[in-house]
């Protein structure tokens, strides 16, 4: 069983209610649509992101010969043996990934018979959810650092492997220059980036001579880790260095600071790299970052050319989860809505149109029915399965490139208030009339009248 | 190249280090270990989780021919070569699973070839933390819900595939009753738990049809979930239905609350059901729960008997990552130490003692050098690899549940303050007089005498 497509990575429920639905022949098509509820007080746009995975999931969906054994143990053989021959072979239609969106706003709807469409639901949150999460939180530090250069840093307090990949695809989606997860430049043909530890440092006895072995190693390319005992005092050892290894044509890349008051450190090593003609060596930062102290290093004027954002990207530090929900909206052609306290939903297939002022920026989205085509704006819901298969976008090759620049464009077009790390003023986001009259409709039909009444009987 | 014991599922700048480290011939051996700087203000102690895997992936170790590939047209031949034949050969020394620990003390110990333990580095940390992570965040929910079932619920915003199952196992291992996750139980043979999603009730247009058909589905085991419309007007169709169902000998097992005020729908439905006689009728509730709520819902009387914990648990939302580190602490037996501002280590390989009053509590722990073997309490390191084969444990077969039962067992050996979900005041931890010595001496050979003295030089 491998955990990363195994059809078992899911919920117990849906098995159950799998179970049930075979045994009454429920296998009409139902539409189910995600959907994020609310903002976190820190975001306030989502990115888009995880199709890919997704519909990967999707296109490969079946069960193994292991799988259906460990099954037969405990569930009736009328589960198995529909089991045995699942496949997914439905319609979805997303938001590509790269998009900005808002609260309510569906951003895939899977169209399939109930059976197939409610079994997806665990493991689409599960990919669609983490991605979107970590993109999010990516834009902002690519939002307040225009230029510089962005390397996601968070493998080892990643939650897991898969985590771990996802958040090196996922920020550089949003717009970071890449990654130290050597495994995601090999499966997603990113950037991979990396310097030395300070465990380097502390093996050799000698400070110089670990660097000057580093740079003899790495000649065309090397990053100096200048804080293990005093960086000023490192900073001195560089220039040092760089003059005796010049008539070799060995250079110093740059240097990374990662502990300590990192502006005035860096302000004080580029002034001792200036002076030792070193105008060329970058100073790299890392340690304990996140956007907020990103910002603030920039906007102080801290002469820092790159930040390595580890563990606040990869675990989203200050949002770790998002409020998503896989909502049952149609089945068997009769639109349906959930009204749990608190947790009703919009019923009905949706498309989200966005409104731009004369200049491109996003003015409004309306949420609509599909079928309603009154609507002008750009309908951000688009075709990618078809049966099963998924439809060939535009990204072709170099997807991921393709979709990391869509991304970056996207924020241009975005209110400005939006692109600050502070919270601004909710983007306006409508319910169509027609779909507002669709939820009344589904509510009287199912008499909701009192709290007290029995309801939909 | 499978994401999850791929070996290039680490930093980049393992590989540069490595190919330095070799050019040098630098392969004498290193003395690593894996610490945890502090506690977030939410946790008074943490709960050592993630060895099983660590040593799984370290007796594992290789690289595939595909990989060599990948790093052939990427690094230089001397490092190809050695990766070749790359396996790890060392000892490790670690806490048992479910050990509860504190700030400074070494979990795990690496000691092998300096480039052997440096490239582990960022897997070992990626899997020890996580695991370690959620353990600590079960503990506080297992401790507050004595007797009732707890089940992790959180698969779906879990960050990924593999955080998912190890959230499960590591859950498990802090106490939990088992997780909605069918993969984890599949893997770690533990239980598995679920009940039916609202999507199923909406699916029907009769909510008594849609109860009638999930019970006739699973008659022995089946919990209806009850929020969908109006909870207690659910409460009294359920009763009708059992009535129904008790002359064929058809029982319904559970109701699930998943929305609104959890306390109060629980006490009116616990009273329709009593009065319905359905005694027996277990109420099991969910929705954005956490160790807090968990608590605050006990403390009030609420009649719960069992929980489902999600998104929190699995995201250790409070503290979604700890302060973790893997550090050089001794190279061709001599020890080091490094000394970044607010991130100096100490130095050399270490056993902690726990001292424990006549009672059998938890008094203070001490951190010593291993060799130092003055010390009285219980030595909470133990040999777990030699020679790159894992020892053979205490546990055995069945080793998840041997760890779960030590994990509660050692909850009651703790103080009793640390044991509430208030913050308690530090459990003690010294560190030994002849590893401060040892420190000062790391430090005078150094020459840390000044910040702007060149240091180790």
């Amino acid at each position: 069983m491998n955990p990363l497509s195994s059809p078992l990575l899911t919920d117990h429920y849906q098995l159950t209610m799998l179970e049930s639905y075979l045994q009454q022949g429920m296998q009409e098509t139902a539409v189910f649509e995600l959907f994020f509820r609310k903002l976190p007080p820190t975001r306030n746009f989502l990115v888009a992101a995880g199709l890919e995975q997704a519909l990967e999931f999707l296109e490969n969906l079946h069960f193994s010969a292991g799988e259906l054994t460990w099954l037969k143990a405990r569930f009736g053989p009328a589960l198995v043996n529909y089991l045995e021959q699942f496949r997914f072979t439905g319609d979805v239609d997303a938001m590509p990934e790269g998009t900005l969106f808002f609260p309510d706003e569906p951003i895939l709807r899977i169209t399939a018979p109930l059976p197939q469409a409610q079994f997806v639901e665990s493991r689409i949150i599960n990919l669609l959810h983490f991605e979107t999460l970590i993109a999010s939180k990516a834009a902002r530090s690519v939002l307040v650092a225009p230029g510089k250069l962005l390397v996601d840093f968070g493998m080892r307090r990643a939650h897991g492997a898969e985590a771990a990949l996802l958040a090196a695809r996922a920020s550089y989606l949003a717009g970071f220059s890449g990654t130290s997860t050597v495994l995601a430049a090999a499966i997603y043909g990113m950037p991979s980036f990396g310097t030395v530890a300070h465990s380097y440092i502390q093996a050799h006895t000698d400070e110089t001579a670990a660097f000057e072995h580093l740079v003899r190693c790495h000649p065309k390319n090397s990053t100096l880790l200048i804080d293990t005992y005093d960086t000023e005092a490192a900073a001195i050892k560089v220039v040092a260095l760089a003059r005796k290894l010049a008539p070799e044509g060995i250079e110093v890349s740059g240097v990374r600071l990662d502990s300590g008051d990192l502006g005035m450190h860096a302000r004080r090593v580029r002034r001792i790299l200036d002076e030792g003609r070193l105008e060329k060596t970058r100073i790299f930062a890392s340690g304990n970052l996140n956007e907020n102290r990103v910002h603030e290093l920039i906007s102080s004027g801290a002469p820092i050319d790159g930040f390595g954002v580890g563990t606040a990207l990869d675990v989203s530090s200050d949002a770790p989860a998002l409020d998503c929900a896989y909502k049952l909206q149609e089945y068997a052609g009769k639109a349906r809505r959930k009204r749990s306290e608190g947790k009703a939903t919009w019923p009905g297939r949706k498309q989200v149109y966005r409104k731009y002022d004369p200049n491109g920026q996003a003015m409004r989205d309306v949420i609509a029915l599909e079928k309603d085509d009154s609507h002008e704006g750009e309908p951000l819901i688009v075709p990618v399965m078809r049966n099963g298969r998924r439809i060939e976008g535009i990204d072709g090759n170099g997807k991921l490139e393709a979709i990391r620049r869509r991304t970056v464009a996207n924020y241009a077009r975005l209110p400005e208030p939006l692109r600050s790390l502070e919270t601004a003023s909710a983007y306006p986001v409508e319910i169509s009339p027609s779909l507002q009259a669709l939820a009344k409709q589904v509510d009287d039909e199912c008499g909701l009248i009192t709290s007290t009444r029995n309801l939909c009987v």
